[in-house]
């Protein structure tokens, strides 16, 4: 990249006073064992190859055509997925998409959104952009977020559940107690992980996602995305679940910056992975397998790790600082991702790959544990 | 659809207040003569089919990963079209998302901005959803713009060139003497028909588009589509070109709305539609064929149409008013544009078709106007 000097002259205020979210890097490397951007192991359900091919010999020239304006079969099979009305399911261009479009939606007023502290950093961007102010609330010492902590005047809350990078799961009753203590205000629940959660042992829950809360409380907006636990990163589709008014602005708001659908090859292939219940099933249960067998391998390297409900693990190395094993792994290429961020600076989010890139990364821990443990017993 | 009560007590002001665009109908039925929302009536490059199969075939597994975050294998190509670098060149989920980029970029701002008051009705939507002033310049009578109208202060001029609907051309000429006249503001010149442009018999000019100014003019900004000249609404693919730091500014804006890119398929097959400039250049000229002969027949019944530039064409029935002639051509399966609003309500926008549709419409206006005619001379 030659060296540009960026002449802001032209640009609106708004332009100038940006702070863009800046996502995991993706390298382009052969042999790179990736594991910073929580993408899934497993490729996608092969029905959503054969859908988008199938749609692409029928009709390549329909490709002509502008897209169905409402996504109506692929908004009609995520509503049967959860026993909705097609009304209540909104679709965008990946989740990010759909969050810009929450913030406008419904955090656009005179008093502030609550979020924790730590959760996706893409909020404080949305809210920048949108001129919201974010008020952060704090985690418990042991990250987990309690309720109560959100009883003061607001405009919305928004939380990552499963929390990310934390991994950690809140119950429905939390999130039905905070729907209920701010009754006039969208509580929007970021699912980007959900289906990788599982009901904690000890809970009465028989659920995890609040999508089963949507039908009771009439201010609960739950996004998700086809990126994690469909893996379909590279097809860029997001969707929001709620009561048919609060979909409405959605839809409005989209209508007023981009009023087309996504394209027909997306909105195919997502249909076909919907529609594939088997392989979901199966693939996510692996993932969860293969994390719980990768906190194992971490925990026996002497790492604190938080109990993921997520398709990544957030854990802590026993000795040497985070950044460190981080800068260390990368040169044997292997990337995790580091935030140099107050709280979770001694923390590594790792994400769940295949059995083959947890060997390599837990044998790559094991030789450079053992290299520091010498090197730290010669300092002494 | 049942009838939905829309409760607005959890939307923000913001979300009450707007205004959404509305696209031209996409009905589904098999028969219809569909001229109006001009697409093209030859499918996309048969590369851009194979393209797509082969990513999905080489890399269906791959759809799990994130695309290509800057999809600079498209904006290369995209470059090399218009002999550009890769850094003047942004590309998007349609021209419309980029077109919203471009109004929170450049238009945000204290003063108006200026459009014709007949143009693209999506520019006012944006103005509104912006919160931005739209000062709309009356076209002169003949539908041309006189670029004299807009010497008064504002932050900004957008364009459809051809504009829509009228069809009609603005010269490189009047466009750089907007751009020198408002050197503090960005000039956006919306070539969304540009393809099917030609030079005015009586120019010196050789060039119609407006991306061959930008490196003379770091005001001017161009937006341009896949959806009309490429054969790819179904795709959703738009681009803008511009001195590098206005495309930065585009893409803090879009970093800072949804940090994600195009989907991996829009991207490959948008870059084998580019490099294919045989196909490209052989079917907008049949297009330009067909509507020079469209443009003829429809003289031939009365019809005053005015000069386009574009892939339909803008008609004023000699008798019988618009509105009716358009109720008339739906009853029998043909649907083309009606805008019932100042100006233009007495004319048709009307889609270039193939060979065939054009005759089916030309057979059955010849009718009704006969029908007409003695319908009138009855009534006398």
């Amino acid at each position: 990249m030659n060296e540009l000097k960026i002449d802001t002259r032209l640009w609106s205020s708004k332009a100038r006073n940006l702070s863009p979210y800046v996502p995991g890097e993706q390298p382009q490397h052969d042999n790179l064992c990736k594991l910073n951007t929580n993408e899934n192991p497993f490729p996608p359900s092969p029905k959503v190859g054969e859908a988008i091919a199938q749609a692409l010999a029928r009709q390549a020239d329909d490709l002509r055509l502008y897209p169905a304006p409402e996504s109506d079969e692929l908004r009609t099979a995520l509503a049967q997925l959860y026993d909705l009305d097609a009304n209540q399911v909104f679709v965008g261009n990946g989740s990010d998409e759909v969050l810009a479009l929450v913030f406008a939606s419904f955090f656009l007023k005179e008093r502030p959104v609550l979020s924790p502290d730590i959760g996706y950093s893409f909020y404080p961007v949305y809210a920048h952009t949108f001129g919201i102010e974010l008020v952060q609330i704090a985690l418990e010492d042991d990250f987990s977020i309690d309720p109560d902590a959100y009883r003061q005047p607001c405009s919305g809350i928004i939380i990552a559940n499963p929390n990310a990078p934390t991994g950690l799961l809140l119950s429905l009753a939390d999130i039905r107690k905070l729907a209920s203590e701010h009754s006039n205000s969208v509580i929007v629940i970021d699912e980007a992980y959900i289906d990788f959660a599982q009901v904690e042992e000890d809970s009465l829950e028989t659920e995890v996602s609040a999508v089963s809360l949507i039908n009771e409380c009439d201010n609960i907006l739950v996004t998700q995305t086809f990126s994690k636990s469909r893996s379909l990163a590279g097809l860029r589709v997001g969707m929001a679940f709620g009561n048919a008014s609060l979909i409405e602005a959605l839809t409005r708001m989209k209508n007023s910056f981009n009023s087309y659908p996504l394209d027909k090859l997306a909105q195919a292939g997502a249909t076909a992975s919907v529609l594939d219940v088997e392989y979901f099933e199966q693939t996510r249960q692996q993932v969860i397998d293969l994390r719980e067998s990768l906190t194992a391998s971490l925990q026996s390297l002497g790492y604190q790790v938080l109990p993921s409900h997520t398709n990544f693990v957030f854990a802590r190395p026993k000795e040497g600082n985070a950044s460190e094993v981080a800068a260390a792994l990368r040169e044997q290429g292997i990337i995790v991702r580091y935030f140099d961020k107050p709280r979770i600076s001694e923390y590594l989010r790792i994400t769940v790959g295949t059995a083959e890139q947890h060997q390599r990364l837990i044998a790559a821990l094991t030789v450079l544990h053992a290299d520091s443990n010498t090197i730290d017993s010669t300092a002494e």
